[in-house]
């Protein structure tokens, strides 16, 4: 018999590192840690008591109930731990297990209506399981073990990891050698005998202020002078010298406001940090890359195939913007006009082919020379490819079902107002049996996804996360066989081989 | 010679109506007029000072300002008044008028970056003009010369004049007589020997609160026993029973915080607000329609072919959205990177497609009965349907150019703040030269049209603005002359005409 | 050991059904069928031999080849037939079995450039064997075990199933009964004490004339009243009263001319044609569905599934027109020009994305009643609908990059006369060392793709077959689970559960 | 009084030049002229006479009828001929006059449904008017007066001019002095006392073998060692040393078979022909262009600004197609289905995108120095970029309403066979009182269109006439003034103006 999630609690490990039992306890675990956050100019005390951060904790709460609500989807057997573990601290070892995370992702889309955060996580150390093998045997160094080391204390203690890549990087143009400021691209300043020292910044990183750990690596590929820069490494969220810049997004102060309608979906929101690096310290025992240049590009490109499809998440979102659109279409009373149900269909596909793409790239995986499962590289940039333009034509077309009502409703607020109250909630009904305030709670999800807070999460993070669409372009272009495909139209046209 | 617009101030017109000369007298016009105003559940005391509403009244403040530097573009020799009066007033007496609506609509899209608000105005007296004239010809009514002494009022006084045509609606799947409510559709309550009095509501109003007069009319096609819907009529803003709710939008309340940099488009907002008309009394030189079923749904298509093609603004607004995207590309140190270029051509080509059919819309106008020039009714529609679609594109392309950190960037307050700002400063700039604070107003500004306030104006009010894209798919049916294009196919074809 | 497709040639078996070795022993089958054949109004005394269709005999025989060249991909073992046959005569009884469907399908697609023609009788005989099972449980009747007996003959054989489903229809606003002619679908018009007499049409049948059995089925939803329009049997393709009309198809006839160039893809050709039945007797042994009206929709859901997700074999053809279109940019020395690198990209994405939704619709397969696998029905239809679109824009951009040429090439006869040959061979090549011949041959395959022959199998087809557009809309309808997804939305939104 | 066109008829004009009055003259006047065209591999005996080139005769004839029909459309009073001349023929002396082209293309586009191949010449001589009027000024030239005494004489003798502008030009990497071979380009090879002689080819000719003269211009941007490149030259088409490859293009040899359904539209094609141009002599006063490099793109951005927005002539066969669409919709009995309904409406939406921009290049024309009026070249540029879109989406949706019938219809010698005909019409009919030749005539149109002979003129064409769509991006980008953007964009994000 497997032991279950909640069964863990191994003696000898440190009270910090207890495992994590419940969304609750995970809440608990990130209290106290003194962190360097600062959010409009202010530090801010406690994140996990700040009303615009909470949301974000929420979400990744979420992930730890599921994993006892839904054990089967969301945890997983680990042979490394000996123990279920949560799925997103698990190596996948089947292609099942790599289209399973994408289930779980869908699953927890649709009930956070959000980017849930711990997405980078997982395809990191998925990515670096095999990659610190295969540097191990091209460069004979000991990652692998010691990153194993490191894993199972995270797969024991059910910590929350976080990832870490994209670098400023100043002048696009340029390497990160070629930069004024040798610190637009996070390197190594100095080695010590223990460990190495950081200093940089990491920018647009999901779930960190709420994360335990965090797994930063290069984001780019890097020449053999560019030794420095090539660093990856685990750090602690509370390490010294890390400073945390809760960026700013559209309508998030209104979490800061009384009331829940406005705020479209008060309970989940996404969470996105510029994270200042002022020479940190790491020990090598959490250093698993360090100078091989030559593995930054293939980290990068494990990695992001897996994260590519990962964004299939997005699909779940797309669930709860479909379902809303279908709702207030409801609400208006034109639930069977053919129009609206034609776009509520093609709502449907576009959000389908997303996951269409991302299942298959998951279902094609291929076993590593480590013995994980890595996706399909055309396929995950495909998947995510279609991420960058769908949701914001499904955006669109939940608008159009909303009407003028999501960028025009009076707030909450005024529909509370003795004064105008009555009339508000006599005019702002729909169709017989709707009231005014469900009417404005539909209408104000749509504009949370597409235009407010969670519009980052569904359309800005669609566009940008796991790489831009350029990217990915770039990466179809690389694995698109085209002289595989003009050899089979020559044999068809039959033209001969000797062209030069 | 013609007198000019600031020339006009004809002794023995009231005081409250001597004529606007600029954009500072239209500020001042607004200012005690102790407006029923609610916003965010209060009661607004002055509108013209609050920090939320103020950018909606430097919108229009702008096209005052715009008729005198340029006149050419901004005002027209009226023969009715008699003198040059500003363009938002005039009559269209030909299509070079009706075109040169549009060269103005997309200068002060520019110039603005959002709604400027005084089209639905200066479209609905282009749509009464005719109508008016043509209702007294089926009906022997005697409306065109009271809506002429209105008009004429109006341009001497240079007053802004908005527009309420959109009703609750209640079930979108009723017309109104059918309506649980019978409120739910705008209707006259009771008929007296001086007047009509009117109750019920307008959805959406753009620029109210700041016009000085509001044209109501019929949204919809109305049945013969729905006379008491069918009313059109000019109001004071400051009538007595007309209640304004401030509709809430994206990032509205970042106006409220100091600094400007997170605003993006810190001087210009757009302004949509719900109006509840309770018993309100209109006395009949004011009334241009009352009871005639039959010219409801002509006036909903004479102000919609002016109003649809009106959505040439938006391609100011995406002259805007384009320059900051290239701007930012600079400022990234990528502006010649191929699929930047590429993205910017593709945008100008979206855009120039809207402008294209908006202005051959008001090239191919063709007169009245009544002598105006109205707009050719099915490139308008296409126009505007054009102006549904492309914007979001556009929208999704800005935001591909701005990277992730349009919707990650930290406050301004961050940037300021003595404890982080320097190093944001150090790690948020872009290629040499290019300041973290530039770098960030850049982002803002696509940030604010494309999730933030302004877009609203530039997104939703293009889906539902002038109706939504349904309402232009069922005009561009009504005009395709199918049987026609049946024809020409039958005759290319040699099938005979005997079909049945 | 598993005995090889080669190996199998039992005794006992009559020499007409010996089983098929090789794509010359099929083509050898077809021959001295005495069939009732006719093409652009006259009797084809030998299809095999016809000019025109014999393109389609060599893409089926292709697909006996590859069953030689690459037995994994092309066959399964059958434990129904106790031996491998060939994959387009297996049941899938494992995900990984529907899977490999969809390889082998692109891979043919890939090696004749247009449609193979067999899918419909594997998709077909895959439906049926869950269908036959699941009605006798309902209805008590024997078909399943008459219909493995069928099939095991057919396994042994190697014979080729075509599939026959699509109706004349008449009015398409009108059910089968109430069409003014009953022979609109087809239909039994007697039944006999051996057998069923079946009279009617079916339209636009892929792959008949060079079958060796057909599978008619339903092709719509019934009424109970309908009884004698559910009919689904297997028919030999030279039975009395069968006769086919071969569809003429756009530049069928250059195969009629001497020379290969003009044709583009001068060995492999769809085929479509119309099947006339006229009173076909059918015995009761070869009779799969007779009057269990309520097993009809269930039946074209079943096959539809199937066969909507093989329509993957497209990206075996969007992969020759990829190459096709990277050759011609080659040969006109654009090969690196950044907009020629992105359209093969954007055509590479499309092509990736069919393939990643029909890819997901098999992995996702789940066992049925009778044990075999059945693909998920919502990818399947979202795989198809998306083979209803790119593929056109796949045209586009293949035609862009082919240039004017593509459209306006002198003949190869041009090319051949020695008045002109010498000039247009100098004035049409492209780059240093490429030929006229070479650019000929490029540019007409990508018109052959595009404009010509098998632009039916690789457009309309792509469009129309397995149901058109919006047969697949009523399907994504029926499979979205609209009412979960609105109370995705409404828990989010805080919504409670009480509306009407 | 103004004299008509058929009055026009002065003595002293050679017999060879009496004055065209009708088609049917024009069609006369190309009789007899010994023209070396070939087609298949054959000599061409009389061209006006061949089944294949008569439909593309017909097309230009009825330019020539339709001005006797429609004066006002397509005729217009010359100052320089002192009469009214054919509108093909006729300078642009106003907006109007641009605008009035579009009008007569489209017309012609309905009544033909193909290219009707006049346009170029028409472009050709409005570009040439200005042109040679300021390379006189920049070069004390006498090109002007020599090109108004050249044109006179054509408006006079009311002759059809056609335009070769496109070279073969080998490899496009390469501009044509780094060509291998000199010929890629066509080029001056020797300077006489009496004129010039010319080499080289031309490719894709619209409407040459059916004109009287054409007009050869270069066709790209030339460096100043490029002087013998740059020659613009009017050459009579039965000139010694010019001899033409007639295109052969899909489905052309259907027009070689009896009958005339199967064609689609029997009457009327467009035409391709390859011009090979063998040391032929222009006397000095047929030469309008030699050796001012200076001038060569400034030729091809005049020509193109008014032949990219001569492409709403597509508009006009788009109505034809949406007239199809809706043609067969109706026979098969599913008029009124929503889908269907909203397919035309979006043909019609971006039929009518088209023609707006278009329309809006044309009203939006200004006046040149020498007094003619040129379109706005940003427009023209987005409207010939739509072409190379909607077309091609729109005969997707008319393949999508044909039904696969389109790809799988029997010939029309099967529906007349007595042996199957009287079947095939009992099954092919439609709804009731719907032939089966009717519906075939229907169907055969939109594959004429869109998959035959003529979707020559409405895809490919659309595509890469008047320049393929990435010369048209370029242009944009020359045009989008993207430096004014920035500022509009800085001016409202509150950037100062020193960024470098």
């Amino acid at each position: 018999m497997e032991s279950s999630v909640t069964a863990v609690a191994p003696e000898g490990i440190p009270a910090k590192e207890r495992p994590i039992a419940s969304g609750a306890d995970y809440v608990a675990s990130l209290r106290g840690r003194d962190l360097k956050v600062y959010y409009l100019g202010e530090h801010v005390a406690e994140p996990v008591d700040h009303p615009v951060i909470r949301p974000s904790v929420n979400a990744v709460a979420r992930t730890y109930d599921l994993a006892n609500e839904e054990p089967d989807l969301a945890t997983a057997w680990s042979p490394l731990a000996g123990q279920r573990v949560n799925r997103f601290l698990h190596i996948a070892t089947s292609a099942e297990d790599v289209v399973a995370q994408n289930r779980m992702q869908r699953r927890l889309g649709q009930l956070t209506g959000t980017c849930f955060q711990r997405c980078v996580g997982m395809d990191a150390i998925n990515a670096l399981y095999s990659l610190t093998y295969d540097i191990d045997h091209a460069h004979g160094s000991g990652y692998h073990a010691r990153f194993l080391e490191f894993l199972v204390r995270m797969q024991r203690a059910n910590l929350t990891l976080g990832g870490a890549m994209t670098d400023p990087k100043g002048d696009r143009g340029k390497p990160p050698s070629a930069q004024s400021d040798p610190d637009m691209f996070t390197h190594v300043v100095e080695r010590r005998a223990d460990g190495v020292v950081v200093r940089g910044a990491k920018m647009h990183q999901t779930g960190c202020v709420n994360s335990h750990w965090i797994l930063m690596m290069p984001g780019t590929r890097l020449r053999e002078t560019e030794k420095d820069y090539a660093i990856a490494a685990a750090i602690p969220v509370d390490a010294p010298g890390l400073t945390y810049i809760y960026g700013r997004q559209s309508c998030d102060t209104r979490a800061l406001e009384s009331g829940g309608i406005d705020l479209g979906n008060a309970r989940f929101a996404g969470q996105e940090a510029m994270i200042l690096i002022d020479d940190v310290f790491v020990p090598w025992e959490h250093v698993f890359l360090d100078g091989e240049t030559d593995f930054a590009a293939e980290l990068v490109d494990r990695f992001t195939a897996y994260h590519r499809r990962s964004y299939v998440c997005k699909t779940g979102l797309g669930d709860v913007l479909i379902g809303a659109a279908a709702l207030i279409a409801d609400y208006n009373g034109v639930a069977s006009a053919s129009h609206v149900k034609d776009k509520l269909i093609e709502m449907t596909h576009l959000n389908e082919t997303i996951y269409g793409a991302g299942l298959a790239a998951s279902h094609e995986s291929h076993a590593t020379a480590a013995g994980n499962y890595q996706p399909d590289d055309l396929l995950a940039n495909v998947c995510k490819h279609n991420v960058t333009r769908f949701p914001y034509e499904m955006a669109r077309l939940a608008q159009d079902l909303a009407g003028g009502l999501a960028a025009t409703m009076p707030s909450e607020r005024d529909l509370a107002n003795p004064e105008t109250g009555e009339k508000l909630k006599k005019y702002l009904k729909g169709r017989d049996g709707v009231s005014a305030e469900d009417r404005a709670r539909a209408v104000r999800l749509i504009e949370n996804m597409t235009l407010g807070r969670n519009a980052v999460g569904y359309l800005t993070e669609s566009l940008h996360g796991a790489g831009s669409p350029q990217a990915q372009r770039i990466q179809i272009a690389r694995r698109m066989k085209i002289e595989e495909k003009k050899k089979l139209a020559k044999d068809l046209a039959g033209i001969g081989g000797g062209t030069p």
